[in-house]
């Protein structure tokens, strides 16, 4: 497959967003218009550059406003078109994507606009190139794939073909099936993007929304199997008007773009089957390296400058200590099967403070491979004499992600820690429940690509939830079992303070109750969760009375769903980060999200007591 | 007119809800309930505190997903209700919204609807509380007001009426002429919001983009005067779920909002006209006291550290320096009716760059009375013997607006300075054409109210702009003349940098082409447009060559509509700050919005290359 991006996606100058799409890994851009009469180069130097970067020029785009008019503004047209083909032998670039009249057609007539576009490939022919025809979602006559398809073939001109735009066609709701009823040699470019299921109108949801696929909810992998099997093989390019990327730093959007291209490449892979494309199929397409599910949460790194304060705290709540690692400067923490990692943060990587995930895996050089496949670097780590080898990689807010054997009652690379303590009671926690990473804003929907894709989970809706800073929009991603399960949060963009938002990880328990109270006998606090909060679920729900007591008294929250309930306490944050433990009666599968305000502003409350200075 | 505010209107905890709300002069609040629930006061402290602030608490909000349900769920729903009727005894609340409901309806039968709510009537009863019945947008049977007044009308209970929300009716384009029929003791309760005309789908554009009255596109005086004419002299409250309002400052935010129902008061006493809202009004409207709209921008002040190479520049395009002030810490730079006041940033003050702007106006003492009744703060101001006096308010980005007396050639303050040098040259430049105002994203809404309820311009439609870092909205408000112009940029959230958007006024000029080329005898240098552009509007437009040579020579862009032509040059930034000359031929009444992303490259360029340090 071919992979392109259009100029559009980056940020900053035409030079650093050839740079970028080079640096990615992509085959070839799209030159955005725009980004070309901004730069200062003249099109021999951008030409030039593309060569160094080796970068193809695939697209010079847009035109628009073109068929459908009079005859005195076709002459205007024509004479603005023959400029920008003059501009495209000098850039080197042999294809201009035309849009459907928005602004100037007259005329709906599918003859006329037939005929204008033959003498636009008249012109086109004296320059020795070609025109990709797009019906944009929102144009004036000409809105379909279908209609614009009608209008190539009327035209039946060697330098007029089309441009499909996976977004123009799936936003309207149209059937990408008819894609295969077009010659592969009339299809003269594809552009891919996804989108977030939205009720907007089509032209904000275009020019706001887009997202790389994989990112939003489009069935890219079917439409992308409809192409394949007319035969097309030329560049699969991405055209995504984002608000957020044309923010971010262009480097980490392009390799974000390549990753999607490439989980795009194997998810048409998978809808081709095993029969492929058919006997017309041309487009190669690989699928990704097979890797089971992972088994379990193998453990949690947190890199914190509040190590006596979170050793404390895990000691409170019943976790056993290992001490120092054999040769690195990290301890671990146990309970049941749940193990933290702890260690000081490293100032230079800018590690969040949930610094590294393990995966128990059951092979992890397939896991491994699958992962470089999708352009996620690997971590590299030393590895001592004797020790387990660990192979991870990095994952987009710069934590990392490791992959270990899973089986045997415990990892063998416990034991490069020392014995642990005498436990100060019953395991009661159990494992890792889930993990909840706070995301920056620049990172939320590359965090979603690549846990779908590299780690294989699956996304859940997405839900918001109001903070007493802002809404938090919150996305959870879960293997098929349900045993790993990340939710992501997008802190709002006005919160510059990470501590506005901390990281959590949430243990499970087999007796939230207990353990709230045995962590009290050894000194806990747990966060205080206010008294109305529990008038309020006292009318709202039928709780036993001595129950509500026992919440209310231990600081513990409740939430039920159709098969069960869901008791569970917070600690205060440390730092940047905060535990949780949860108990989940008779398969509740939900995560409280009722209970979310009531403890973000537990929370904002906790941290302005904290700044409070008594007088 | 008796005003509110929903606590879920305003960022922090309750107790910085009703200390803001308090601040702003708001005579009572609705109690949001999560906002209830997260906070650590019992319902007798909030109490108790209202009153210390001298606020009513007016409404208890929201109770969901009461009616049209099996007789189970009406009895779990009815238990639920009295213990929310306990809770509003013990905070001393008389007002229940219910919110038509949207999830366990099972009938729309509007008879069966009735007959719940006299039975909740009857139970409102014995706590001695009432309940305000509103139709959601989205409600699942009742989505209209005059759905939810015929269900009232039939339930025909003293304890249930109506709540009445503008956002509810215009959001779905409901005309609310029908309030008119309802009659006033039926109606308990009204919110009042504002929204920018979306085609969104109206929840998601309920729940994230509400605007305070006068920030969006609602007609909201019209809506009023409906309301008037029934009789209702209930609260008039605010119910605004907007996603920036909750990540910003409570207290800007409240006054912001009490602002905005003072200026839809005034609104409101224009749409009932002269003969007031007939004999049933009981409700006082105000109107503003009438100010004529400002002759001219008397002056521009701009604070900026880089005062040696601002006075280059200025000297550079022809201004002449009048020196220092006889008793203030600035100088004066003029040139036709333009005149730029100049000094160093007050560190303590957190101006921004454009910090100040003198508009004349027939008479000072009105538009400061009508600024004041506008909760804008007088700006304190020493005046020395024999100095003109200047009055002026605050904007919410921090900015001062002085207000001068029109009339005579040049204003009385102007002698206060020292006698201006001779001229280098004609005076080609006439006066201030725009002044561009980058606002911060929590300032914006306001910033727009401010201009249209203050000063009382009028908002044009607002555009966007594509920076290399991200969109840019701008929002153009002008005088009834277009004399005084002012746009607002919204800076991307991401770009934390100042920089990145700098502020900047623009000049109108006789001839921009021989001031560009007088100033450049002078040493000036222009922003550097690059030459794809002049090739690009070549190619675009029909320009004479010997008027696109020029244009290219000089760095001068070009725009024309259907009057006339537009001719504009940059300046380099200078700190926060940049210049711009403008020349209008024939009456062209736009700002060059297609030149607009090619500048801010061009700015993007210049920075990232001062950046650059030379190996």
């Amino acid at each position: 497959m071919r992979t392109s991006i259009a100029t559009v996606c980056l940020s900053g100058t035409l030079d650093e967003k050839l740079a970028a799409a080079s640096l990615a890994g992509f085959d070839g851009v799209e030159i955005f218009e725009p980004d070309l009469v901004a730069s200062p180069h003249s099109p021999e130097q951008i030409r030039g550059r593309a060569k160094e970067l080796s970068l193809t020029l695939d697209l010079y785009q847009p035109f628009r406003d073109f068929e459908g008019v009079g005859p005195e503004l076709l002459e205007q047209n024509l004479r603005r078109a023959e400029a920008k083909f003059a501009l495209m032998n000098r850039l080197g670039i042999d294809t201009m994507l035309l849009c459907s009249n928005v602004a100037t057609a007259r005329s709906g007539d599918e003859q006329l606009a037939a005929a204008q576009l033959c003498q636009l490939g008249d012109a086109a022919e004296r320059y020795g190139v070609r025109v990709a025809y797009e019906a944009l979602a929102w144009g004036r006559f000409v809105d379909s794939y279908e209609a614009a398809a009608r209008i190539v073939r009327l035209a039946d001109h060697p330098r007029i073909g089309l441009c499909l735009d996976s977004f123009h066609i799936l936003s309207k709701g149209h059937s990408p099936e008819a894609i295969e009823t077009i010659a592969a040699d009339k299809i003269f470019f594809v552009q891919m993007a996804d989108a977030p299921l939205l009720s907007l109108d089509v032209l904000s949801w275009s020019r706001h929304h887009r997202l790389f696929p994989g990112e939003g909810g489009f069935q890219l992998g079917e439409f992308m199997a409809h192409l394949v099997r007319t035969g097309y093989d030329g560049p699969v390019s991405l055209e995504i008007f984002n608000d957020t990327f044309r923010q971010s730093d262009p480097v980490a959007t392009a390799i974000d773009a390549r990753r999607s291209l490439r989980w795009l490449e194997h998810e048409t892979a998978m809808a081709l089957g095993d029969r492929g494309g058919g006997r017309a199929a041309r487009m190669s397409t690989r699928r990704l390296p097979e890797v089971a599910q992972p088994a379990d949460v193998n453990y949690v790194e947190l890199r914190t400058a509040a190590l006596p304060a979170l050793r404390q705290l895990l000691s409170q709540l019943g976790f056993r200590s290992h001490g120092r690692h054999r040769t690195k400067n990290v301890e671990l923490w146990s309970q049941g099967d749940a193990r933290i990692v702890l260690g000081a943060p490293d100032r230079q990587s800018r590690q969040p403070t949930v610094a590294g995930i393990g995966l128990s895996v059951d092979d992890p050089a397939p896991a491994l491979r699958r992962a470089e496949d999708l352009f996620a670097p690997e971590v590299p780590r030393e590895q001592g004499a004797g020790e387990e080898t660990l192979v991870g990689v990095r994952a987009p807010d710069g934590s990392e992600v490791f992959f270990g054997a899973a089986g045997g009652t415990e990892p063998g690379w416990v034991s490069e820690f020392g014995t642990a303590d005498d436990a100060a009671g019953p395991d009661l926690i159990e494992r890792v429940d889930h993990i909840n990473l706070a995301q920056p804003w620049q990172h939320f929907d590359a965090a979603v690509l690549f846990l779908r894709s590299v780690l294989d989970l699956h996304a859940e809706a997405s839900t918001e939830v109001a903070a007493p800073v802002g809404l938090v929009r919150s996305q959870v991603l879960h293997s098929a079992d349900g045993v790993v399960r990340v939710a992501l949060n997008l802190v709002p963009s006005g919160a510059a303070d990470d501590a506005i938002l901390p990281q959590h990880i949430a243990f499970a328990a087999s007796d939230v109750l207990s353990l709230a109270r045995a962590a009290r006998e050894r000194g806990f606090t747990p966060l205080d969760i206010p008294a109305n909060y529990y008038d309020d679920i006292g009318a709202r729900y039928q709780i036993e009375t001595a129950l509500l007591d026992e919440l209310r008294e231990l600081n513990v929250m409740y939430d039920h769903d159709e098969s069960g309930e869901f008791l569970h306490f917070y600690t205060g944050p440390i730092g940047t980060v905060f535990l949780e433990v949860v108990e989940r009666r008779d398969g509740y599968s939900g995560y409280g999200a009722l209970n979310a305000p009531i403890r973000l502003a537990a929370q904002y409350q906790h941290r302005r007591a904290a700044q409070v200075v008594p007088e």
